[in-house]
């Protein structure tokens, strides 16, 4: 056994991107020059046009609006995997995460990015053990999550959980949006802070135009398609 | 093989801690009641004598002196468990996860005890998804052990790195006791900071009384006795 006072670099994700990857800037990864690099097989991506399955786990993200049923998605999809088998699986949820990794953290663009890389951090650790997770996070800023995307490598899959604003506000659950209209709410995301919809998510579901089975059905088939499930 | 403090390991922590546990506060849970409640087969403790391998991963907690070798263990230790195949290993290293936990934390006791709590989060859901971790942080108050302990379960090993403050100071490989004594580093953990030793480590290890070598050892004989390897 050889050992050494100088302490071993972490290893790497699973799924490190290259130069070729195309995520950087918040593009999705391409499809198909993945196939094209070295051990392709061994990672996973797309060979001689089928998905080879990746040896990390998925990283569903559900980015959306407050309210728009991002959480609601999460629980249900979480429901369906199990029920399909899928034993490793963890659900990072907006308010569970504050509270264990970022409280003290505000809304600002610059504490909102750093929650959402915390989210990401957690989640890569996971999914390069083979850990399936969900995050469901309002994560506003596509920058913030193409850096997320970077980081997991091709187990990421964004997912917009649309639901447009007026909708929002006539349901308004928890009253958020008629105090953020009513001005007492500094950094409300879709009121009086910015959420920049993905141009282009892996998958986008609607809480108006689907139900939650729909949603949590349409993930379950992108899953499937791409060779996850 | 020599050991300088306790020759015996310690059996570890066989259950999440009920009232009965004890551990609250520092101290080392019973080791005969749990053996009697539901289910202990199935989440691994001692039953009829003998070490049932509990399903989670487990988390070797190093805490220790700044400069007492919490890296060069976790590192020689994590080589040791990959030469034996242990796959699924993630080292916490105190730096790294300041960086991507804890950043804006400063050293304060409540911003140390919600470092040492994010870490422990984290390991939480590596170790029940079957990964183990090794974690290398101060983690110099005993109550913010204790509840990693109480969080984290059966799974948690505690080790103490230890090595005598002079031996440290006359290292200083950093260059920090000189300018702590000196007193230009306010919470410097031994010298401007308390350091609450464990008083029942699972492990203890030294890098004065020890090589490397023989502190990797003693934790790998310590995870097989207790029949995690």
């Amino acid at each position: 056994m050889r050992l050494s006072h100088k302490p071993e670099p972490i290893p790497p994700a699973p799924f490190p991107q290259g130069k070729e990857g195309g995520a950087r800037g918040g593009g999705r990864p391409s499809l198909t020059l993945p196939a094209l690099r070295e051990g392709a097989e061994e990672r996973g991506g797309w060979v001689r046009g089928g998905w080879v399955r990746a040896s990390g786990g998925f990283v569903i993200w559900l980015t959306g609006l407050s309210g728009a049923g991002k959480t609601t998605v999460a629980h249900g999809l979480a429901e369906a995997l199990r029920e399909r088998g899928v034993a490793k699986l963890e659900v990072l949820d907006g308010d569970a995460v504050r509270e264990n990794l970022s409280k003290g953290l505000g809304f600002s663009k610059e504490d909102r990015d750093t929650n959402v890389a915390r989210i990401a951090f957690v989640a890569q650790l996971l999914a390069r053990n083979e850990v399936n997770v969900i995050v469901a996070a309002i994560s506003p800023y596509a920058e913030a999550r193409a850096a997320a995307r970077e980081r997991i490598g091709e187990g990421f899959i964004e997912v917009h959980v649309d639901c447009a604003l007026p909708e929002l506000i006539r349901r308004d659950v928890k009253g958020l949006y008629a105090r953020a209209l009513a001005g007492e709410l500094a950094h409300f995301t879709g009121v009086s802070d910015p959420y920049e919809a993905p141009e282009s998510p892996d998958i986008r579901v609607s809480s108006e135009a689907q139900t939650v089975e729909e949603s949590v059905a349409a993930i379950v088939a992108f899953l499937e398609a791409t060779g996850r499930l």
